[in-house]
């Protein structure tokens, strides 16, 4: 066990954060690793919005569904997909990259390079002492948040990450079981050893949350996500997307 | 600078592998750090099937385009973006979590989930002192890797990732400049300074083919960039995507 495993094995969401803010070395050093990670065929293809602007980032707390650590922490980030700046290149080159820029397969890429980035970054804060938290909460209004950033077309804010020295540590989440995510040569589809899997899991969560909540809460694993996906949430996407111009064909 | 931040930094595709397997243990590391990646809303939208039979390595190293890499590494890992099982739970609780599925927003969650745990896997490997390479070629072809590997709806195959020890060590590519792909409260649209910061990336990258292939290779990287994408390529994946019950609505 290394620094670099410990570090990973550690991660835990961090929601409470103390008032103080990140040096431009800390933050130069967490998108610099950003970078680092691999990329698509060289394409590059994400932005990275760092918020220093206090009504913005009130405001944006207000957007992700007031989620109070969105705006008080270190710094927030807000991680983009980005074809825009090859847009601009086929533009200024006369070549005509609109039918790869548009499709699906050019889409997943985006999305893929920018979570790379961002996990790189997320894993150099915590290694810096840092607590982080994603913010999925940025795509439930994705239309204000582009305006309130001034992100231009083929740009797709995918989640914040609010980053900072934590003023509380939570325990970390019991995942999935490895045998039930990790597969060998072929993908398991023995039903009964699924379910098994799935049934043990949902008790290790259940009695995390009555140790956690004294009793008050003993939510099953698949319980908690099925109830979760049985409201529609975001429906909006497919529409904003194309909107945008990408995942058209 | 900390060992994970030395880590982070110092990644470059790796390319060549002895001929040396990784052991169970490394395997269960690897999969343990993806595995404690943040995951949205505790989804754990994803599987990874470690590929070990020498038959389907080959078979997946010619549908890949005949990277030889993926036949001969310590380990092959496909990550596959997963909503079969939450499909299941949805069927065995008897709700309706199908549009949920279907939407473009739970399809970018389950791209999402998968890139940030394949980060972390790479840069636990990576620490361990393996090389690693992403495979995006495996999208040529995903309906042959799905049959290869017995993968059922709603999973998508979305990268593989080599690893093993490096025989060869690549030089690191220098990424876009930090002050183009990072900015400041808003998204940079200053078009003069967007195409001077493209400009001088071009010309570090010119240098660096230059110096690389004493003189045979001088692509600048928008054009680099710019030629690839005016190739359309992956252009079935809408269709395969939407086959797969994903990404619909």
């Amino acid at each position: 066990m290394n620094d670099v495993i410990t570090t990973i094995l550690n991660h835990r969401s961090i929601r409470h954060f103390e008032d103080k803010p990140l040096t431009d070395e800390q933050i130069e050093t967490i998108v610099a690793c950003a970078q680092a990670a691999a990329t698509s065929s060289f394409i590059q293809a994400y932005s990275i919005i760092g918020v220093k602007d206090k009504e913005k980032k009130k405001r944006l707390a207000e957007l992700t569904g007031n989620q109070e650590y969105v705006e008080k922490n270190g710094h927030f980030f807000v991680f983009c997909a980005d074809l825009y700046r090859h847009t601009i290149m086929g533009e200024k080159q006369q070549k005509n990259v609109t039918p790869s820029l548009e499709s699906t397969e050019k889409f997943m890429v985006a999305l893929i390079d920018t979570s790379l980035a961002a996990q790189n970054a997320a894993i150099a804060a915590e290694s810096l002492g840092l607590g982080i938290c994603y913010i999925g909460g940025i795509r439930n209004n994705l239309e204000m948040v582009k305006e309130l950033l001034n992100i231009p077309d083929r740009v797709i804010p995918l989640f914040g990450l609010a980053v900072g020295y934590p003023s509380h540590i939570t325990d970390k989440k019991p995942r999935l079981p490895l045998e039930h995510v990790y597969h060998e040569d072929e993908y398991e589809q023995d039903m009964d050893l699924y379910y098994s899997q799935l049934d043990k899991y949902d008790q290790l969560i259940s009695n995390y949350y009555d140790a956690r909540t004294n009793g008050q809460r003993k939510d099953r694993w698949s319980e908690q996500i099925v109830s979760m996906l049985s409201k529609q949430t975001r429906m909006y996407m497919k529409e904003f997307i194309q909107k945008n111009k990408l995942d058209i064909r």
